[in-house]
C-alpha cells in the first residue's frame, strides 16, 4: 500500500499533528512523520516532495501555521495530492494559515481541511488511498458507521435526560 | 478509469464550474456534471453520494456559494474523497462559502480548494486518480512542465522589455 | 400545544444548548432535546425533520458549530420554521458557524439568532407559538416586563452608587 | 389570517425589500409595507411595534443596512416574532448590518436571515403563519416541490449538455 | 457646568465603564451614571435622551456590546453629542459592537471611540465641554503634559536599562 | 462662533469630504477646508492642530483612508475635539481606515464616525458647537424634524403603493 | 550601486508592479524585472534568490496575490532584504495575500508593504540602498520635499476654493 | 557600523520588543531602545526621527498596538528605512495594528513584519545593515544554517519517534 507522509513545519505543531498519525494507525495505513519547514529547510522540503512518488508515498499531509506555505511548497514540487492543515498560531486564530493554505494559484492544487483539522486530513488521505483498496474502503464505511453509532448513543443519553 | 462527478448547487454556477470540466477533458478523465442542491434537492444529492462508489466514481467535486453545504452534504453520505469549491456570491466575497466548506467537523472530511478554484479542483481530482494510473501521473507531470514553460516564456518577454 | 425540538450536532454543545431548554421550561412550552448531526447521522436528522410537523412540533431549534449545516439540513427537509444557533467552537470565534447558518440560499429559510444565543432561540420559538396561544403571548409580555424591572433595579443600584 | 408587516429603514431599500412582498403575494398572505427608521422616525417605529399584535399582525419583517438597528428596535417593543434582513450598503458588504441585526442581547430575539435575504424573510414569515393554517402549510410544501422540480429540470439540461 | 451622562446597557459593563467615571472625577466634571438598555428598557432610554438637554446634560456616553444599539438609540432622540463605547463581549472581540456603534446612517451621528475605550470617551466629553470652559481646557492641557511626562519617565527607565 | 476645520489627507478625498462642508453651510457654521497629510506634510498638520484653539476653531474634522493617521496625528497635538472620518480606499473597503481611526490609545481621543461619514462628522461638529449656542441647537432640532418629515413622506408614498 | 530585483508571480501583475520600476527609474537605481512563480517555477525562484547577492542585487521585491508565497520563498533562500507586495486578486480584496506575505515565521523576515503598494516597495528599496549612498539619501529627501510641495499646492487650491 | 533604534509606543510592549534587542545582541549590532509615543510624545518621536540619520542610525524599528501610528509617524519624518512591528493588544488580535502599520500611503513606506514579529524586525534590520558589511552577511548565513540545523535535529527526533 502507498504510504502517507505527515509533514509539519515545526515540532511545536506535534500536539495537533499527531492526531493524524493516530487516525492513520486506526486504519493500519503506513505513514512517516517529518519536520520540514518551507522557510527554514526549503531544500529538504523540496527534495522530499520531488522524491515522494518514487519513495512510495501516495498522499502528503502538510501542517503549518501563520503564513503557511508548507502545503503549497510541497505541491509546487510534486503532482501527488497534498493535503494542507492550517494551524492556529498565537494571533489571528488560524485565518492567516487558512488563507495561505487554501488560496492556491491555478495549476498547483492543495486540498485544505479545517483549522487544526488533523483527523480529517488523515481521513481524507485514507479515502484517497481507498480508491484502489477495497479493504480500506470497507474500513472507512465501518468507521462511519461507528461514528454514527456514537452519536446515536449520545442522542439516547440526552433523550433519556430531557424527554419524558 | 474511475469517473469524476462535478456537482453544483445551481446552474448559475456553471460559468465557474465548467472550467473544471474543461480541465478534466484535457486529461481525458471521464466525468459527469450534475446540478444537485443540498437544500432544494437533498434527496437527489444524498442518493447520488450513496451510490457514487458503486456507480464508478472516484472523486466528487462539489461547488456551492453562501452557506455552502453541498460538499459537506455529499461527504456525509459517502467515503469517497469530496473536493469542495467555495463560490463567490453577491455578498461577502466568498468568505461564507469558504468557511462553510472547509470547517468540517472531525470525521467527515472535505478537501477545499480556493474560492472559485474550479481548475484546481479538477487537477486535485486527477492527482487522486493518478495514484493508480501511471499514464495520468505522467500527464500531470507534462502539464506541470508546460505550466512552467509558460511562466518562463512570460519571464523572457518581461526580461526583454525591462532588463538591458 | 405544538412542541419545540431542540437539536444539537454534538452533546458537547449541551452547556450552551440547555439554556434553551430551561427557558422553554419557564414558559411551560413542551419540547424534546435530540442529538442529530447533519454529517454523522444525516438520515436521522432528515427523518426527524420530515416527520416533525406530523409529530406535533411547531419549531425546530438547531445548534451547531464550525461549518454549521444542521439548521440548513433540517430546513431542507421541513417547512416548519427552523431557528439556527451558531455555536462558538475552538477557532474563528463562531464566525464560521454564523455564516454557515445565516447565509442560506433563497427558498430554504433559517432564522438565525446570535452566536451561542440559546435563550433567544427559545424565546423566538415561544413568540412563534404564541401567535395562536394568547396565554403564551401574555406570558411573554410578563417576561418582558420582568426583564425591564430587572434592568430598572440594576439602574437604581448604580444610580445610588454613583449619583448624589 | 394574521398579516405580515414589511418595514424598511429607507425607501432606497425597496429594490431588495419588494421581493419579500412579491413572495407573500404568491402565498396570498396579507401584508403591509412601511418605511420606518429606527433613527429618523423612532417614535413611529415604536408605535407601530407596540400596536402590531393588536392591529392583526403576526410577523414583522425589518430590513436595514449599516448599523442596522431596525429589527432590534421593533423587537424591543413587541413580543411578536421579528425577522431581520441585513442589507448590503456601500461599504463593508453587509457585515455591519448582519452583526447589528443578529447579535441581539439575551431576552430580545431577532430572527436574522442572510444578507439581502428578502425572499427567505417572507418564506420564514409564511412558515410561521402556517403553523395555524394548514392551507398555508400545504402551499409551502407545494412551493418546495416546485423549487425541487426547477432544480431537477436544470439538472436535466446540464446533464444533457455534459454527460453522454 | 453641563453634566455628562454615562449610560450602559447592562450593569455587567460596569468594570469597563467606571473608568469613564473615574476620569471625569479627575477633571471635576459633574456626571451621572445610569443603566438603560436600548432593548430591555427602551422607554427609559428614550425618555432620558429626550430630556437630557433640558436636564443640564452636555454629552451622553453610551456603552454597549454585541448588536450595540444604545448609542444610536440615544442619538435618535437627542441632538446632544452622543459618544459610543463599543464593548467586547464573549464572541467576536467587539467587532459587532464597533460596527453597530459607528456605522450610523446619515443624519444621526454617533462619536465612536475604540473598543472598551471608556477613558477616551470621558476625555472626549471633557474636550467638548471645555469649548466653553477655559479652566477645563487648561486642565486638559495639564493632563496631556502629565501623560507626556509619564512616557518620558518610562523612556528614561528603558534607556537606562538598554542604552550605554 | 467657533469655526470647524475640515482637514483631508489628500485632495482626492474631496468628493466625500465636501459633503461635510455643504452640511456646515446649511447650519451657517463657519469652517475652513485644508489638505494636510499626517505623512506628507506632518509639520503643517501639527502646526495647524497646535494653533487651532487659538485660531478660533472648536472642532477639527479629519478625513483619511488606508492607515488613516490624520485624526490621531491632529488629536496628539490639540485638546480640541477631533472627529475622524475613515475613508474607503481601493482595497479593504475602509476597514483599515476605520480601525486606524477609532482604535486610539488611552489619553488621546478621536471621535470616529462611520466609513465615508462626512455628513455625520459635520452634524456631530454642529452638535458640539450647539452646546453653547441655543440657536444652533434649535436648528439641529428643526433639521431632525425635517429628516423625520422626509421619512414620513416616503412612508406615505410606499404605503400608498403597497397597502390597500 | 547594488541592483534591485522586481519579481512578480505572474505577468498579469505587471500593471501594478511596473509602478515600482518607474519609481526606481526616478532615482536612477538599477533594477531587473522577472517573472518567477513560487509554485510554477520554484527552481527558478530559488536559484535566483540563492545567487542574488553574488549577482549584485541589494534588495528583492516580490509581488504576488492570493496565497502569496513568493516573498517568503525568496526570503527562505537569501539573507538579502526581501520586500513583499501583497496583490489584490479577484476575491478577498488582498487580505489573503497580505496575511500570506506578512505573517512569516521567526527567522525568515519579509518586509511587507501595503496591498498593491508597488511605489512604496520601490521607495523602501531606495531607502535601504541609500544607507551607503549619500547621493541617494539626498535624492530621497528631495523627493519627500517635492511630495510635500505637491500637498501644499493642493492645499492652496482647496483653501482658495473653500476659505474666504 | 550604523545603529538600529528600537522604539516602542509604551513600555508595556517591552516583553515582545526586547526579543528584537536580544536578536541584535546575537549579531553584535549596536542599538538603542526608546519609548516614544506617536500620540503622547509626538515631538520626541518626530525629533528622534528627524535626527536619526545624523545620529548614526541606519534602521528604525517601531512597535505599537491598536491604531498603531508609530511606524508611520517616524517614517513621515525620515527617509531611513522604518520597520513596523504591529502588536497584539486586548481586542482585535492585532488586526488593527497590522492594518494601521502596513497600509501606508504612497510615498511614505513602512516595512511591516508579522504581528508581534520582533525577532524578524531585528533580522530584517541586520539584513539591511549587512548590505555594506560582509561580516554581518556572513553571520546571517551562519544563523540561517544554524536555524536549518535546529529543524533538522527536530526532524531527526520526530522521525526516530514515529518512523520505523
Amino acid at each position: 500500500m502507498k504510504k502517507v507522509a505527515i509533514i509539519m513545519g515545526s515540532d511545536s505543531d506535534l500536539p495537533v499533528v499527531e492526531k493524524a498519525a493516530a487516525k492513520l494507525d486506526e486504519f493500519a495505513v503506513p505513514y512517516e512523520v517529518h519536520v520540514f519547514s518551507a522557510h527554514r529547510t526549503p531544500d529538504e522540503a523540496r527534495a522530499f516532495a520531488r522524491g515522494a512518488r518514487e519513495a512510495g508515498f501516495g498522499v502528503l499531509i502538510a501542517a503549518a501555521g501563520m503564513a503557511a506555505h508548507l502545503a503549497g511548497a510541497l505541491a509546487a514540487n510534486t503532482t501527488l495530492p497534498v493535503v494542507g492543515i492550517p494551524l492556529r498560531a498565537k494571533a489571528l486564530d488560524g485565518v492567516d494559515a487558512l488563507l495561505s493554505t487554501v488560496q492556491m494559484p491555478s495549476g498547483i492544487p492543495v486540498a485544505a481541511v479545517g483549522i487544526d483539522g488533523a483527523v480529517n486530513a488523515a481521513l481524507l488521505s485514507v479515502e484517497i488511498l481507498a480508491l484502489s483498496d477495497q479493504g480500506l474502503a470497507d474500513a472507512l464505511d465501518r468507521a462511519r458507521a461507528a461514528g454514527r453509532e456514537k452519536v446515536l448513543e449520545k442522542n439516547a443519553a440526552v433523550e433519556a435526560r430531557f424527554n419524558h
